[in-house]
């Protein structure tokens, strides 16, 4: 028994994808296959939940901005609850990061809403310690005043499991079929003519991909359809297919907004109609503060680069360090609500990154089609990123996007790929 | 005490790079390590021993011609053998693949000098079977005729250990130091002013390679130099840089020149000086002949892809059936002389491939400088390879390769890279 296609994980992006062909095929066999024991229990389960448009890729816009228009058609139109807010991004900036960001939004192809904010007027709101002059351990940790905030409305939170459920259940609605702890152990390579012989498939015959292999057995399919995150590239080096995508661990510390202080600040008003501070970004190191505003909890991370290592973990583990003589110190110079506050939880997941340009892969090759290297933003682009790939695997030059733009597939393959590289990576 | 610089790899790449940097500082204090016992056991050992000046893009022309300028000077200038001979590359064309490379010859950059021969005459005088019409097997293998063949007289074989030593010789005569049989394990990450804290370096603190720590203890030094080819990315990936090298297993196969008509195939006259057939690649699948007239014996190569992993191996063996079924199949096809003749003896190595576009990289990140992924052609670009390595140690913005060119350093970079796609990998 063969499925029209089996696609690997059940992650954002292998349901979203899996939903798009299966709602343009409503009579194939799509089967999606995930280790864990229900959707989104990989990378999704451990995202910051958080949307933007702003990027200085225009791909990289049109992605966001048209799943971020499907996901409050859902919402509104719908009526599915994502959890979705447009609490927006304030990005604080030193002066030099000012003069970096400034022509690349004034350069935008497309034009982004945005506000000028003035340091001192986030000083107020926010209670915001924008002057560091004089201190010296701010000077040990490199840290440099705020000179100017950057506020992108069209932008916030969401919920990915809620994302998740949307997708599985679209899916499943259709007919589409899921197995979860199934884990796949490898690709299948076959030739497609087979002859018999030893150590098939030689290399002077045509092979494709014809499944997977499974901890509950071999699953063949026309076409199989690799969106395992971070896990892509181990599927591929086994197979000998370069795709761009490096594993790297990302860290999410939860601290309770029990201090009046804290919770005055989660509060803010003034910046959207939620009444809650913006997802905010804090000048270099770019510590990261998600507000929760629904559980009275911030969520704050760091997205280290070197030497933070390229691996592979099957169960990352935040580093209480990572956090304690890490963020805790760059966040209290900024923000000294948070004076003596500890997670109360914590998490960790992996980033599929990829380390060309920051954008998503998708490309097809011998009958295998792979979608990921998200690169961080996989919630906010998932219905984008399964659209496109659900073109591809139609065998369509164009997909069009929620909204009706038009998005030539090759531009996120790996023959033909043009997308600059992104410069507002977090 | 600190060393200037070590470097990790005592094979080609490693080895002309502490040469040339020595060569510039004879009082710095150069240490190479490696985990064999001598020089150009790794891949080094495992080459072809095979050179070409005919490459797509020009970087690589000038990496590999400048390269062999200088091999050969020190073989007729210095009077050092390196076993370097001018017996060409014949390139076996099927009418597809001739009018493929036919817009790439007439549009290199540069006028490499090459010679057109009619498939008729290169049967006569290798008698080679250029018709595969009415072959039921040749179809089954997907193979095409013969329509004519390139022939590239700057092109031929090299002992690639004569080169491995000339360099070290070099070294070691400077002052230069080699480790043998030192593994390094890891590379050593610092920050550049400790402060004393746990985990350190933390993010927010500035970080460097500081050197490596090995089997035989930690070494330390000013610039760490990583010449590990296959090696690199597995130590790379631990601090979470990226390079675009994978490794790949290649495969030679050594067979007998016994049979009379396999003595006359390997002492064909009329193609160079050497009397010997030029190093052939046959059509489609590129099955390689490299002729070694001094032993007797021909090399036999083929370059798989798909589904070939990328994949690093400590000690990666040839594999019978690659010969029996994949490379012999083809070869006695076009060369019925091979019929019956089985390797005496096989050996594999590992290609150190640039994924991006098939050229060396050359960087520097936090006092380490990554010299690799020469991707299969490391032998003949090597001396240009050192000196562009030793100029970046330098701080230089370009190298002089020899024979006077400029080459802009950045350009085989990671972050300025500017090279075209090769189109001529075999």
């Amino acid at each position: 028994m063969e499925y029209n296609a089996v696609v690997v994980g059940a992650g954002v992006i292998g349901l979203s994808t899996a939903y798009h062909i299966k709602r343009k095929h409503p009579s194939s066999r799509i089967l999606v296959v995930d280790k864990f024991n229900s959707a989104g229990q990989g990378s999704t389960a451990k995202s910051m939940s958080a949307f933007r448009c702003l990027f200085s890729s225009k791909v990289n816009y049109l992605l966001s901005d048209s799943s971020v228009d499907f996901y409050t058609y859902v919402q509104n139109e719908i009526g599915i609850d994502l959890k979705l807010a447009f609490v927006g991004y304030l990005w604080l900036l030193s002066k030099s990061e000012y003069e970096e960001l400034h022509p690349i939004l004034r350069g935008l192809a497309v034009s982004l809403k945005y506000e000028e904010l003035e340091a001192e007027e986030l000083a107020q709101k926010l209670h915001l310690n924008i002057c560091l002059e004089n201190d010296e351990e701010a000077e040990v940790l490199g840290l440099n005043d705020v000179y100017k905030g950057v506020l992108i409305p069209k932008a916030g939170i969401i919920d990915a499991d809620c994302v998740v459920k949307f997708y599985e259940e679209e899916f499943l609605k259709l007919g589409g079929e899921i197995r979860y702890g199934v884990r796949v152990e490898s690709l299948i390579v076959e030739p497609c003519k087979p002859l018999g012989l030893p150590g098939e498939p030689l290399f002077w015959q045509k092979s494709r991909i014809s499944g997977v292999k499974t901890t509950a057995g071999v699953i063949k399919a026309k076409k199989t359809i690799l969106a395992a995150g971070a896990w892509i590239p181990q599927l591929l080096d086994a197979v000998g297919i370069e795709c761009f995508i490096k594993p790297k661990k990302r860290q999410v510390f939860a601290v309770e907004a029990k201090k009046p202080e804290l919770k005055k600040l989660l509060y803010t008003q003034g910046f959207n109609s939620v009444g809650c501070m913006p997802f905010t970004i804090l000048p270099k190191p770019r510590i990261l503060i998600r507000p929760f505003p629904a559980e009275g909890v911030f969520w704050l991370s760091y997205a280290d680069d070197f030497p933070r290592a390229f691996m592979l973990e099957e169960d990352p583990q935040p580093e209480k360090g990572f956090y304690e003589y890490g963020i805790y110190q760059v966040l209290v110079k900024y923000f000294p609500q948070f004076r003596d506050c500890r997670p109360h939880t914590a998490f960790a997941g992996l980033y599929e990154i990829n380390t060309l340009d920051g954008h998503p892969v998708i490309f097809e090759e011998n009958d295998l089609i792979v979608v990921g290297g998200a690169s961080g933003s996989g919630i906010m682009k998932a219905d984008a990123i399964g659209r496109i790939a659900a073109a591809l695997y139609d065998g369509e030059e164009y997909a069009v996007l929620y909204g009706g733009r038009k998005f030539k597939i090759s531009d996120l393959g790996i023959k033909d790929r043009r997308v600059e590289r992104e410069k507002l990576q977090i």
